[in-house]
């Protein structure tokens, strides 16, 4: 075996805590599909059927959300190593959440449902290591639901995209018409636009037409 | 074994679809604590550690999620059967999220984590409950995470208890004072005001002193 793709497998937090032996057994036993991926290419999309786990072994992606009736959406810059949704793989709306795409080439090994199921769900391990992720997406997104939307616009808008993004940190977008924005904000089209221009101002945004970027929403919520 | 057991077991999500084989072995096997409750008993507390599944067989109770900070608590009346908290207790914070305390006599039994990890788990059957217990869970909290918080008063009110919600119907209570109402809102307190009053004219709330009743969720909110 291949001593890189042990180690590359031993990061992800799914296989964390596994021996090489049941790792080896592993690639041995269950089809995993190791892709080479584009830079543009779409290897998940939002309403898609999720019948497979996706990891993002190297290369960076965005996730993106499409709010068809609000008229937004929302796109997240990403790295690999990353596990795609594996919340979504189970339950009654076995859909993808987002559509996700290579910004630059990158790899993927894909994991059928059913071998997933029928074969590494019976190590303790991978049972143990699946059901913590899930348990602390729901306990974290729980968690948000409680954070309480006041303050001013400026903290509104960033609490906004905090709330809704999968991972805590990095760049964040919003496509997004002015008025459509302060609509959501409950403020009006004139004070949102002076929010987000101070914002500008002070280096934590980008302003382009119909489209808000920010750079980093950890350090911008800093103190928030 | 006692029929009504039996019957009782297999109307739980985690044990639909074992044979009475399978649930006969469990009830041998693992200790699970079948309790009698008291009326005014509290059975877990917000912060308490999550180490057990707690089946609420029969009784009507609350769920009670007190927000300090913001200064508000909001309440649920709940009916068994029901699974408290079954995402809790794997994850990076494996604690209760609320409180729950009978209002009326009821009947619980209890399976500590220990047992769950080490004996029910190994049952396929249970392992995919689970999993689409959790999953689902998650898919739910995640959706409403993107519901837009506007429209008038009335409807950010109901739309606020519905985000927070345990289960989508029944009775919903909110100890808050008004200003804090409105300061969430980001409304004048006049105007909460208002709405509460016309939501009580027409029979969907009942008003106390700083609390605010909602007779049922869904009847409320229909149509919005």
């Amino acid at each position: 075996m291949d001593l890189t793709m042990f180690e590359k497998m031993q990061q992800l937090p799914l296989f964390q805590g596994m021996t090489r032996f049941e790792m080896s057994e592993i690639i041995e036993r269950v089809k995993l599909n190791f892709c080479q991926n584009k830079a543009g290419e779409i290897f998940a999309e939002q309403g898609e059927r999720c019948d497979r786990l996706i990891y993002v072994l190297r290369g960076k992606f965005t996730a993106e959300y499409l709010h068809a009736e609000d008229k937004y959406s929302m796109t997240e810059v990403m790295d690999g190593p990353s596990l795609i949704e594996p919340y979504n793989i189970y339950g009654l709306n076995q859909e993808y959440s987002r559509t996700y795409k290579f910004v630059t080439d990158g790899s993927t090994f894909v994991i059928d449902k059913l071998a997933f199921k029928n074969f590494l769900m019976n190590y303790d391990i991978v049972k143990a290591n699946m059901l913590n992720i899930i348990c602390t997406r729901c306990q974290n997104i729980s968690k948000r639901l409680w954070l309480s939307n006041n303050g001013d616009i400026e903290s509104k808008i960033l609490k906004f995209l905090k709330i809704h993004s999968l991972q805590p940190n990095g760049e964040k977008r919003l496509k997004i018409k002015m008025e459509d924005l302060a609509r959501l904000m409950g403020e009006s089209r004139i004070n949102v636009s002076r929010a987000l221009n101070a914002m500008q101002d002070r280096g934590i945004a980008e302003l382009k037409r119909k489209e808000i970027i920010i750079f980093d929403i950890e350090k911008a919520t800093e103190g928030i």
